[in-house]
């Protein structure tokens, strides 16, 4: 195996997509009081005590400023029956929210229906790095949905997991 | 849905479950030279340009003295017929790297061998969040191996991928 070009943007984006990752939404309320959200692959548990998790976004997403100034997120687990959501909530900024696929929960926050869990968390260090932020949220309180398989994003293609490895 | 109680830390737990997770390897050599690395299910990208990726970790990790003070890691991706490896590098510490299953690369870092692609990154930030640490790497070069169906975590069992969802 030959190293490539050093930093070769390329090589570097089909390296990550041989990568799996699970498949959840993150919500908040901006300043004016509007959902906002998108769809995020990123999520990954970082402690248990105290329960913490992160996600790492672009400081050029919509939903930036409404993150960079909130106090809560509400962190949603997609299964598998939750396909149409992760789209919609990774489509059009305008519509994320038009429809009856989430409700107002704890502090306001919309929470997305019917998923396998979902964590209201407060936000405790928001760390920039270049134009990108790794956010840490501490849970607060959730609840879990009918279990499902887990969705999972791989080659730019929703999947559903298969057979034990 | 009723909230369960304020940093439940089952159903946190039970949360966290139904999400799943791409597996990767990360490896690092220690003060001594010694190789060290661990399987990791928290590994995001954080963005394309300049190409930047996490992983969490705890700092009471028997890889978090190496992963403190060394200036490079190397980050594999792991397809199914990786689950071995995966298993052998979670496992006990001191037999981590017994065997043929790696080989010195770039820098003398230890590069596991047959994965689906590598990754070298210094280290660009080490963000301490109570006992544990969210680590930036900034890729540098790496390569792909023979392309795989990406090995799964998810519910403590590895999983290869299924259909379409």
């Amino acid at each position: 195996m030959e190293p490539v070009t050093p930093v070769d943007l390329a090589a570097f984006k089909q390296a990550f997509r041989r990568h799996a990752a699970g498949v959840a939404i993150i919500t908040a309320l901006d300043a004016s009081g509007n959902p906002v959200g998108f769809t995020a692959t990123s999520l990954a548990s970082l402690s248990a005590v105290p329960p913490l998790a992160t996600f790492n976004m672009a400081r050029s997403a919509s939903s930036w400023p409404a993150i960079a100034e909130t106090d809560r997120v509400v962190i949603h687990m997609l299964g598998v029956r939750n396909r149409g959501v992760a789209q919609k909530l990774s489509g059009a900024q305008v519509e994320r929210f038009e429809g009856d696929h989430w409700s107002p929960g704890p502090h306001g926050l919309p929470v997305i229906k019917d998923v396998t869990s979902w964590m209201v968390g407060h936000i405790v260090e928001r760390f920039p790095v270049h134009n990108n932020a790794v956010i840490v949220v501490q849970i607060e309180e959730g609840d879990l949905g009918e279990d499902d398989r887990p969705l999972l994003y791989h080659e730019r293609q929703y999947f559903q997991p298969g057979e034990f490895a």
